[in-house]
């Protein structure tokens, strides 16, 4: 197959599936998208993506509103949020060629896990974004910042995968549609580096109501965000994986010169939605937990969450 | 001296020294009250008490605008924030008779120590509120539940006094005016004690913006409350005071039975006033710090209220 001839659906076409699909479709790859809300406006308005790399218009967007009137395709990337992963169970199979395979863009852990009992364990890789992107509204996202995808295929059981032939083919689409691609060989470790980032970032940024540079001009925010950095590298070790300092380093210097960042649990507390919190925090603390070490820092922050969470939506009635 | 002889002065009519000022005053003592901003309002029109034990409204109270004007007392009541305690260096000498006494109604750590610096260590009294009380508008308190005082008398060094004259003194007129009180021998135990309520909710209701009842409703915030509870056990463990299970379970208790409550620092942060993050928050955990004992969770929630404290104040400019 030449490259082009990949044919990718995208499920969940918001901050990031929206972002990267648009990404490929600009660069010639055709892209299946599925949309709930925003289908209408998408087809009569397409797809704006405002980004500090270009703006571009995509008038013309396949889109759906059922997954039924879909293709099966090459590669579907995920991108809803976790709390809607349920879903997946019946949308995936009829979307999947019968070698076909999932990419998973989304934040936290467990994701692969559930994909991999829908689809079985090995077609599933794993997408780390790191991206600062909003959607603002229908069709229409705010590409702020960064926009690296960093792959790992799924291995049953924490197995390592290494770098393999379906991670190869989407490195190279991606990179000929302008996204920035790095592989790791280990999903697990990949996994817990992306925690580094999003829980002590999402987390915090719901508790204190701020965007990123108001954190990183805290020394108090800035205390707590590294206490939760080094938990998380507590948490990795307790699967036999090592995180260096660096790394935490590179983290906290990269944010420095993000530009003012909300993230997305915050956008989501805004907007009265339900938290992605149990994967991205929850679920971690949990995973180090069952290997016997506590994440004290991380499960307070969890319980924290959790009351504001409830508590927000409670609002509603 | 017969007992309605003894004169009182209350430095901070706010929530607490107000309502126990005007009690004392109700039951026939000379109470003579330091104002601040409130001064002209309470002089043309008295000091109003709602209490849920009854209301009582009090025409003409001897009220002064500063410290030279007023009699040297038998006691004085420090009931002002601990943020303002620096003012007590020239407050307090000018308003204790020789052999006068200073009962410090206020949270947290580190009051009596400051108090001690300036009038020496053997007429400081600690006096511990369970009370709900708010001021709600010049001269205007509004007392929600309880109302009892603990005292104890302080000693240099971390020592025991047990129960002193000053202690009885003070019960007695306490109690002629309705206000409940119990004595304890140890006040660094009955200062930890009060702890036990006062970091859990003083600190969470900032944190979830949530009254008592908000808090208690949920299985996250009983988790966190408890955990705090747990640590502050550990606190008083470490200067060799033990707090039995019973007594967390008894604070539990009383806060499920009581009347839907703002603390004080919840108010202070709605009103964007600096937080008593020091007193009763960071001393304590610093105080544990000292005796090689971390308190994880108490720094963590320290950490949270000075970036929020911060933040909020901030907003002002």
């Amino acid at each position: 197959m030449t490259s082009r001839e990949r044919s990718y659906a995208v499920v969940g076409a918001g901050a990031v599936g929206g972002l990267y699909g648009g990404q490929l479709q600009r660069a010639g790859f055709p892209v299946h998208f599925l949309f709930h809300q925003d289908y209408a406006h998408v087809v009569n308005h397409g797809l704006r993506i405002d980004s500090w790399q270009g703006d571009f218009y995509l008038p013309q967007v396949q889109a759906y509103p059922q997954v039924s009137q879909m293709p099966a395709c090459d590669v579907v990337i995920v991108a809803i949020k976790t709390l809607q992963n349920h879903l997946l169970t019946e949308l995936l199979p009829p979307l999947l060629k019968p070698d076909g395979i999932v990419l998973l863009l989304q934040n936290g852990l467990g994701g692969e896990e559930w994909v991999a009992k829908i689809i079985g364990p090995k077609r599933v890789i794993a997408g780390l974004c790191f991206v600062s992107s909003n959607k603002i509204g229908p069709g229409h996202i705010h590409h702020l910042d960064y926009g690296s995808v960093h792959l790992a295929e799924y291995g049953d059981n924490y197995q390592v995968k290494g770098i393999t032939q379906g991670m190869l083919a989407i490195q190279s689409d991606f990179q000929e549609s302008g996204i920035p691609v790095q592989l790791g060989e280990d999903w697990v470790l990949s996994r817990w580096q992306k925690l580094v980032w999003n829980i002590p970032f999402n987390g915090l940024s719901v508790i204190f109501n701020a965007t990123t540079d108001q954190m990183m001009s805290s020394e108090d925010a800035r205390y707590l965000i590294k206490k939760l950095m080094q938990e998380v590298v507590v948490g990795a070790a307790a699967w036999g994986r090592t995180i260096a300092d660096e790394f935490l380093q590179e983290m906290i210097e990269k944010t420095e010169k993000m530009k003012p960042y909300r993230t997305s649990m915050k956008i989501d507390y805004e907007q009265r939605r339900p938290l992605e919190i149990e994967a991205i925090i929850g679920h971690p603390w949990r995973s180090a937990q069952s290997q016997g070490v506590d994440l004290t820092h991380i499960q307070m922050l969890y319980h924290q969450l959790k009351f504001l969470d409830q508590f927000n939506r409670d609002c509603l009635i």
